[in-house]
């Protein structure tokens, strides 16, 4: 499963590097808020001209922090991302969801 | 490969709602801010007492914002990660990051 | 009125430039986001030692976009500051929220 | 003053419920990010469709932060916002920024 190698390798870099200290589950999702504020800003002024490698760049620190997030809370984030696309699936039938941008209380 | 998978859920619950039309890749980006505050808020008072079942749901929201985003660019999102793992890596040598969380032009 | 002074050279400043194209309210609650992210990055690995003068600088940031925002919208920011906190004086009152964190909704 | 009166206020609230103890430089920075994603979920699907009221209040908040936040630190909110406006002028001049939503370092 490459995301478990991608963890495995992320465990070691911050490992080798002692950066365990500083990655509390709370230092760790304001990184992630501060990554997302970078990658907003490929978006700042215009959405049609960001960028490309740079969002990839920013889009790869966010999730780069997620990833370690959900190491920390012993969390699998794939299964994360499945478990709440099934709650979503609930809350948001094809019926009366199709073509609308509304959240589910008003839909 | 269980991303790819997740990834192809995601693309047919997007399709079944017709929701293509709001996802662009600016509407994504901010959906990640706005999830990552929502995630913060977990730890708004105090580092320690988050409640672990929020903190999940809150991650699978920017995991699954972060997920159609790399769909939307035609990125892999795990190779996103370990490509940029890659330049971390050179940027913190071992020697000189150990134990600091400076950044790395500070180091 | 201070605040007044303070917009009103903002506008010079916008109009200047010819920058009121890009300040939409959108565009500036995007801004006021990506300055928020840079103000908790000053905290990022700690909240102890964050540099005095760099908060400075992020929280000015946070506050022009912030001005200009309410400008935009033709609303007065220190108003807008006092009707929010008769609204939150009515939901957290005092016996009840003393001392504690909780949102009003669990007191 | 008004934004004087306003902090006043701000601190007889937070006083009289003891919550000076919540908040921490870093704890309000983080309520500022929260706040701020907050704000641009009113525009998450569109630019053009925001509820104003909405974003009325959603900006409160953010302001109502941002000014205990300079409380905290001592800061004079307005004079932050003028003290940055000289820096900005500086580093956008009239003649090279007209127009254009490039940062500083590329126009």
């Amino acid at each position: 499963m490459r995301e478990t190698e991608a963890i495995r390798r992320l465990r070691t870099f911050v490992a080798e590097r002692e950066w365990a200290q500083f990655h509390s589950p709370e230092n760790l999702a304001k990184s992630i808020a501060i990554e997302a504020g970078e990658l907003l800003e490929c978006f700042q002024w215009s959405g049609d001209d960001a960028d490309d490698e740079h969002v990839r760049e920013e889009l790869a620190d966010v999730l780069t922090y997620c990833l370690l997030l959900a190491d920390k809370i012993g969390a699998d984030p794939i299964q994360l991302v499945l478990d709440k696309l099934e709650l979503t699936t609930q809350k948001y039938p094809v019926e009366k969801s199709r073509g609308r941008s509304e959240k589910y209380d008003r839909l």
